[in-house]
């Protein structure tokens, strides 16, 4: 039978509202149709959140207020259920397309420009997503049409937060402090890293305040030897007395992410620790009183650095990124010399990790929201090296 | 302090001989470097398993035994940990490449070939992997270099598997199957999705006979009203009386992963049910006993389609595909029409899985390893409909 849709995570109209601001920007170029094809940007303006490999596009007609959603046949249930797009607005191809070196999802996305008669209009493609050949596919079958790059358009709508993404992702956030609660809670000398690891994605699972995470992100559990770099995840060691574990989670809610780091002690700090923390922590807390709509990426980022290196420790990496769906957003970064104006209802993770030596690093952070008038703090764990017996 | 190396999964020799095959490739074109952007791939070439998202890629070069890992500053400790490649051979790029819309990552590595006099020389990028604008790069600042294709060339020699791999891959399968049961003792009507999962991906995390999971791939629970579509999944609905789950995991080690599928019925089973998991269970075996090294990849697919047929169910989609290092290998699908000849040491994740109605499928499936005279299942779970109470 059938499916029918199911509870949307937002009203029609929020989507609508995207959608529009989306082809606002395809009318500065006269564009019929934008094929949007990074899996952030499809959730952004349809509402899935399945997970397929397999290719996918949407397709923003100028011409019509819902766009069409094209992917595998056994993946349109699952569209038909997630997302706000009606039904005939909904087309899946045929499994004939996969795993055959020549042909595609992407022939059926070009079939239906061609059957829609876009063959000869402008078209935008999202080229820093697509590959080679997928770009060539597009290239050499659209021989008429006047291709142009449409990246980054939708990233950069989606650094501006409506209230009802907002209220998301303080759910995801809630999620996130939960982690770093049962990270405290468990982890203990003579515990394996993979068992910490179990009882932080069970709560990352299990969510807060009655609403679950509906994705398990990739925990960091960077602990003794891996404390000087951000990227491993956890290993099959033991925490041991003395262990110092590096930890950066988030929370999920329909996908948009909460990310939060904090860093623990198992038994007596270092005094280099402690110093390292109160130099973050300061680090921090500047950041969080200059930060404000109206301030500059760059400026709050040179506050920041200026404060720990007051502290005797200089960071070298950015001081955070843009976040949302998918954890990051590839768009403005709290970094030295950028010249973005920050904006209410931005939302970022304002890192202080830094990795000082090869076997040292220590992180803490939060995800923030800016405001008219200041900052939002999403995330509230304790703001603390946590000292664990 | 700098870093020293952690323990290895595999031996040095394992990574010279992977290393040797693709040389081996690269001297059909006189290839004097290929740069390998693909994670899976340098994972493969290397034994990386740390998760960053910047831009890496491995350099094999014809004229040296060891390849060149270049990588973001930060991720280089990880690398010296985790990987059998000399330090000198580990280069870090600046943080300065970050967040940079004209350079990335990829302008070390174009730096160093050119460092290396390679500038003129025959250079394989894997253009499968690369988007538009990083194969311009290449293409832009390698001008008197003969670029060429080199995608799915390592993809094609991960596919014959080591027997080091095979070990791997058998730790990674007994984890699932604990999933598998883990799923089977939790899953009660009243219980939320979320919780459920929850205490699976504990499992995948804690792992099975004292190896740790490595990594969470995602899981699918597709429950009630999502069984008809594979790839959506939990939600945040409550499992009741009378539910269906259709569950795909996969437990890991080192980043092989070993998938598999199970269904469970909470509370009597539908004929229905019953009938396609007959039909899903023979056609199953079917393939088990026709898959050998010598079979034609096409022909074991005919077969097993013929079986499920025989038994009231079409099955739309491949019966199979490629497994290894993070999933998917995007190489050979037990597929009509395929015509891989089967060879010692292929995995696969045989997949019933049928999704024949929108609000219905049923999935049944195990990891299997091609040998001289037939066939190994690895995932080793009692193979039936799980019938909860």
């Amino acid at each position: 039978m059938p499916v029918v849709k199911g509870p949307q995570v937002f009203p029609r109209w929020e989507y609508l509202r995207r959608l529009a601001a989306v082809k606002a920007r395809m009318a500065e170029r006269e564009t019929v149709a934008a094929v949007i094809t990074d899996n952030a940007h499809i959730t952004y303006l349809t509402g899935s959140v399945a997970h397929s490999y397999d290719t996918r596009a949407v397709v923003v007609l100028a011409s019509r207020e819902e766009p069409v959603f094209i992917l595998r046949w056994m993946d349109i249930a699952a569209a038909v259920q997630e997302t706000f797009i009606d039904r005939d607005s909904i087309i899946g191809y045929s499994e004939e397309l996969m795993g055959d070196p020549d042909n595609n999802g992407y022939d059926a996305v070009i079939d239906f420009l061609l059957e829609q008669g876009l063959g000869q209009g402008s078209i935008g493609l999202e080229l820093c997503n697509l590959t080679v050949d997928s770009a060539e596919k597009f290239k050499g079958r659209l021989l008429q049409a006047r291709i142009h790059d449409f990246s980054h358009v939708v990233t950069r709508i989606r650094t501006l937060k409506s209230d009802l993404e907002i209220a998301v992702m303080r759910e995801a956030a809630a999620i996130s402090d939960a982690g770093v609660l049962t990270a405290a809670e468990v982890m203990r000398p003579g515990m394996r890293e993979a068992d910490a690891i179990a009882e932080i994605v069970g709560t990352l699972a299990r969510g807060a305040n009655g609403k679950p995470g509906t994705w398990i992100a990739t925990p960091f559990l960077c602990a003794t030897s891996r404390i000087g770099n951000p990227h491993t995840t956890w290993s099959e060691d033991t925490l041991r007395e003395g262990s110092q574990v590096n930890l950066e989670i988030a929370g999920v809610r329909h996908d948009y992410h909460a990310p939060i780091c904090r860093t623990y002690s198992l038994g007596k700090p270092s005094d280099r620790l402690l110093r390292i923390h109160e130099a973050q922590l300061a680090g921090l807390e500047a950041g969080l009183n200059v930060i404000r709509a109206g301030a500059i990426s760059g400026e709050v980022a040179r506050i920041i650095h200026k404060t720990t290196e007051k502290h005797g420790f200089k960071k070298q990496s950015r001081a955070g990124y843009s976040i949302g769906i998918d954890w990051m957003e590839k768009t403005t970064s709290l970094k030295l010399g950028d010249t973005t104006v920050l904006e209410p209802n931005m939302t970022f993770h304002l890192h202080l990790g830094s990795w000082v030596e090869e076997d040292f690093g220590y992180v803490l952070s939060e995800s923030i929201r800016i405001t008219e008038t200041g900052v939002e703090v999403l995330t509230k764990a304790p703001r603390q090296l946590f000292m664990l017996d």
